[in-house]
């Protein structure tokens, strides 16, 4: 049985005081479903039932019928899970690989590891901005509540928003996919030549996983602050690249996770 | 600007009343994001900001560094997008094609299209079955909680549980991706042996997509319950295969977006 949950050590904001804690995150790593000798998919989980995941996945893709179709399932090193098939091919396999070879990955699924970042060339952050005071994170989730137009009459997006250093909104965009609205945020500075982003903070309405934090580090956003947890993976890459994380963002509380130090700690009280 | 709410017919159930009211749902749709004459990405997304979506979906994988390398960008019909490059290639977009071979849409990006799902083969949900008690989708929300282990821990999951008809738990899994959640339950049913699932009811921990729901149908699970939102084409799949799609099921009320069949109402007090 693979590990489903971590602890991290955290720095836990309530009001004006600060404590250090220790956090639990739910395990987010990539899994590479292969059929046979063919790669067919990569996913972002949580490790266990990774048999299961590999075969509810190639039959809700209509892959396989039935589970005699299956020879074996075998779970290699490195995230790797090998679906051996009865007979030579199942039929769906072919216009599978067809399928994924005119479509994409999306942000959730795919690229899926650190090092294939740091192969992208990731710009790095400023380590020396910006300041973010305790009191502008206090008001960020209200602020975006009040933009979220689409999310009050159907209960149903994710939003994402860009805030400068004082707290003051810039850009805000919603979306059905969480990944899709922080492209749609990136993309309206990207189009408007206003990036790298590197004096901003990008407030995520949901949690914040690996791809979130991703993007935000492409587009040299150096403060993510989410109303949700952050994945164990999303919390490993911006201690990586020294990015700051904040989560559980509400109610005049947050965690901090990673780059402390553009968190303005002076009105905190830090109690052991 | 295209429409990103939209307004159906549902019965909102409350305790033991039942009332037919309007309700908004985000609209999701698929958006496929073309370079020149090269498709590379499906993306299913709220309507709206689309140039934006496709520049920063472009930038966040490293295939454009700045705007200067866009020559144009036409939305054409059917939820195209077309990005025409200034340069005859971007440096990035070669290795982009050669990723996407080898790994692989995930359930929330590609496929995107209830056609594609017919051509699958989806099989016909039974009409006759199964025929839930409001007092027991009343209480399917609390036995899911109850059962998220590693989410009562980190906030951070999400969860799928499937119960038969009298509302007994049969099994649950948690995963930091819906899709994949739903993929091991899915999976677990597959392996032994026990699809299609026309007796049983499948419950979210979130919202209801249109992967998710079409997730359910493969299976042939006739009730889907969601303690969040669905989303227009959720909705719209639901209708067209004859689910009963569930959602908002939280404190004792839910809302019955379609296929109100398989709920017995003889407990109910109508309200018009």
């Amino acid at each position: 049985m693979r590990r489903n949950i971590i602890t991290v050590p955290i720095r836990k904001v309530s009001d004006v005081s600060a404590t250090p804690e220790q956090d639990l995150l739910a395990v987010e790593e990539p899994l590479q479903i292969r059929v046979g000798d063919r790669n067919v998919a990569i996913t972002m989980r949580t490790p266990g039932n990774d048999a299961e995941l590999a075969a509810g996945f190639l039959f809700s893709e209509g892959i396989l019928q039935d589970a005699g179709q299956i020879a074996g399932i075998t779970t290699g090193p490195r995230n790797v899970i090998t679906v051996k098939l009865a007979a030579e091919a199942a039929p769906g396999l072919d216009r599978l690989e067809r399928h994924f070879y005119l479509t994409s990955s999306c942000g959730v699924c795919g690229k899926a590891s650190i090092q294939a970042l740091e192969t992208i060339g990731c710009p790095a952050l400023p380590r020396d901005r910006p300041c973010i005071e305790v009191s502008v994170i206090h008001r960020l989730p209200d602020m975006l509540r009040t933009r979220q137009m689409v999310f009050d009459r159907t209960g149903g997006l994710h939003a994402a928003a860009l805030f400068d250093a004082s707290g003051e909104l810039l850009n805000e965009r919603e979306d059905v996919g969480r990944h899709n609205a922080v492209d749609k945020l990136v993309g309206a500075a990207f189009l408007q030549g206003h990036l790298p982003l590197n004096d901003h903070v990008l407030m995520l309405s949901g949690r914040a996983s690996f791809e979130l934090v991703q993007k935000a580090l492409m587009a040299g956003i150096p403060v993510l602050a989410a109303v949700g947890a952050p994945s164990s993976l999303a919390v490993e890459l911006a201690l990586r690249f020294g990015m700051t994380l904040l989560g559980f963002v509400r109610d005049r509380r947050f965690n901090i996770y990673s780059g402390d130090f553009r968190i303005n700690s002076a009105p905190l009280a830090f109690r052991p």
